[in-house]
């Protein structure tokens, strides 16, 4: 399978309106009567990426039943608050590149970043409180909660080198996890779907955000800088134990894993490198894309009970596309 | 008038048992079951202050008609989106001290102030959506907008030398007094007021705030460290140009101007004593006190309408203490 942009316009031109309209609400949402605002959000709207979670929740949506506006303006939430945590995460891992541009934090200074990713936040619940319904606001509020658990419980286990799989993964599905199931569950909820599908789709959602940020984790150590667009080795660098870092550690023999926990340790300048000749011949990587793959195969499972769609053939190809995709 | 804790306690006697209910919410709404995050979350606790926020909103609810639950829940909401304001404060401020305590910042990085500054306004949204009316989220998804521009605002502005008393007055409605206006607004609105008092209201509201912020910047050049419990200095540490420094620099002698511009752009040592100085003599802060009384007037006279109460004494009395206080 090709993992280009192009196959993933493929797959989801069956909601290619509509996400035209989220980017048009986007920012619409965001203008503001301030001219220095302004300039802040036109510069972070050129990091916008693969607009993954509302594609999701439009899929979702399609899939479980017919769309309507209160898709574009629930799609519009989920990638504001989407970019809202790319932004903080600029302050956080003080990054120097971010989808081959210069970052918020780079350009105009930590206190720009906290205060543009608070604009985004304030905004994206802003626009939810727009629809007549509370339930999406009250799933955005638990969901919002529940990533910024995660990302605290991730900076907690800094340097951890002892942090084991299943925490690593209730980490990962707070994370990334979380607003990837409640983007599906809402695109089937307001979309009309019984109880059971919507359950479905979220369930489908999670498994998938999760692998995706396996396969994040993994193209962090084994990607290629210009295809990824970000600097790799940051989770090393930022003492984030990673799904194959974790499995090295469990399995290798003792005198590897004592040289993986002092390199972890180390300041050398070409520990990165060091660190990813130790982990490639080790079956480190192999093992954390199979992880990766189970999780896919429990999100495509999720979607048998659909019936045959555009939109449910859409998601199951891109719950392909998460884990072969190299960027 | 004394304007001390006990004062201002008894002001509002007549809200306490609400207060106390509030204090209560706020903690409940934000046990998580990660470990990590309640050892956060107790420590932003004893950041507490005032209670101005919820204070404001259960007063004006009680003045404007009956208080009911959803009082308790919006105080607890405006009190947590005033906190996010402030741990977020610390990692743009990066002030040594708050309210005589260490800072989040200081004492775990600017990582976890960033996050458990989301983790408030996210847990503040949520509790907001728990209510039925979707008004309320309204209102403050409008609020947190406008705080979040007043705020990128007054960093647009930093070290600009020529900033007017216009644009000044512009950034901290934004940035405090709309908080305070939209607290007395759904206090009222809840309480079952009729449009123009809730409008009266928050007119209140957003004057006192107004207020509030001039005598803040007013104590950070005059205060007493011990008095106030925070690093003093700071707004000129960070470029920022208050009330009585915009006033000096339009209105003062060539060579006072010249000195004080070069002054502010100085790193020495003792530049604040030397500012303190300068400014000291001159009209500069009673220039400042006198506009902030003007603010507090005005939010006096709108409460003219309201029938006599304890609820409405109290406001009245709120006004005259925030710029009476010397903290």
């Amino acid at each position: 399978m090709k993992t280009n942009t192009a196959t993933l316009t493929s797959l989801t031109e069956c909601v290619a309106a509509e996400l035209v309209a989220v980017d048009k609400l986007f920012h619409k949402e965001l203008v503001s009567g301030v001219d220095a605002v302004n300039t802040l959000v036109r510069h972070v709207s050129r990091f916008r990426g693969k607009m993954l979670r509302p594609t999701l929740l439009l899929l979702s949506g399609r899939a479980a039943g017919t769309l309507t506006d209160v898709h574009t303006v629930l799609a519009t939430v989920v990638e504001m608050v989407h970019m809202a945590t790319l932004v903080h995460d600029d302050v956080l891992d003080e990054a120097e590149l971010r989808r081959k541009g210069a970052t918020i934090n780079h350009l105009r200074g930590n206190e720009a970043a906290v205060l543009l990713g608070d604009y985004l936040i304030s905004h994206s619940f802003h626009l939810c409180s727009s629809l007549e319904s509370q339930l999406a606001s009250r799933v955005i509020g638990r969901t919002t909660n529940c990533v910024c658990e995660g990302e605290l419980q991730q900076i907690d286990n800094r340097n951890n080198l002892d942090l084991d799989e299943q925490t690593y993964l209730q980490i990962i599905g707070r994370k990334t996890g979380s607003l990837c199931g409640a983007s599906c569950f809402l695109g089937a909820h307001f979309a009309g779907a019984a109880e059971s599908v919507t359950h479905q789709l979220e369930t489908y959602g999670l498994c998938l955000g999760t692998a995706f940020q396996i396969q994040d984790d993994i193209l962090d150590i084994v990607g290629h800088p210009d295809a990824v667009g970000k600097t790799l080795g940051l989770d090393i660098e930022k003492g984030k134990l990673t799904l194959p870092l974790i499995h090295f550690l469990a399995n290798a023999p003792h005198e590897h894993n004592v040289l993986l926990r002092s390199l972890l340790q180390s300041r050398d300048i070409d520990k990165i490198d060091r660190i990813r000749n130790l982990i490639l011949p080790s079956d480190a990587v192999p093992y954390a894309r199979d992880r990766a793959a189970q999780h896919i195969a429990r999100a495509r499972a999720a979607l048998t009970s659909l019936p045959n769609s555009d939109a449910r053939h859409a998601l199951d190809q891109m719950a392909e596309f998460v884990i072969a995709r190299q960027w």
